[in-house]
């Protein structure tokens, strides 16, 4: 069955020590303010810009700061298996999600529907 | 006076080492072609993706694979001075366009006006 997926969630990911500084300065740089989610407090949404939804995560103390982006999907197991025969790799089954590496070793997620309507907008249908 | 600046455009720096492999896994994951710039064959894009651009960047060999971002805005010098008194350090004067570190020590790039009608319609105003 066909299914669809959608490059469009950048995460930022911030060690404790790190945190309160970085959402600051994106919040600051980007003129959003930031909204904590209501049932996780290691989470926090920078907004959507134009279309792509920007979130910043609080990670382990001493993890490296970094970039990452999510790549959701309306068939998660689907998606995991397309992108592994593209040359990805699973790196760890979140039950709800899936972390795998890019080629270069990059992580990624592989998430469910995110975005509403920006998803039904720009996902690409993989038969 | 009154510019603009927009966060709108990610890039995937790769080192040669991983440079081909990670161009035709994320051509692949996304279903976009990718497009060679012209006039410098480090630069490649991978399209536009709901109003931000993503582009792929051949770094220096051994240097890591990361993802980061760029800020546009319609006057450089301007945009550098708001980030850096926001808590950003310039950290190189690339003649076109500034690398600069946030709290994090995460590099991106303040750079002009590269996503036309998108930056038209999602830049922000600073007084």
């Amino acid at each position: 069955m066909p299914h669809r997926s959608r490059l469009g969630i950048l995460l930022l990911d911030l060690p404790p020590e790190h945190h309160v500084a970085g959402i600051d300065f994106w919040s600051g740089a980007t003129g959003q303010p930031i909204t904590p989610d209501s049932t996780d407090d290691d989470w926090n949404s920078l907004g959507v810009f134009g279309g792509w939804h920007v979130e910043v995560q609080r990670t382990g103390s001493g993890t490296p700061p970094r970039w990452h982006v999510d790549i959701e999907t309306d068939d998660i197991p689907a998606e995991v298996d397309r992108l592994e025969a593209l040359g990805a790799t699973r790196h760890r089954d979140m039950g709800s999600f899936w972390q795998m590496l890019d080629p270069a070793g990059l992580v990624f997620c592989v998430v469910g529907i995110q975005t509403g309507e920006a998803f039904e907008r720009h996902a690409v249908t993989w038969p």
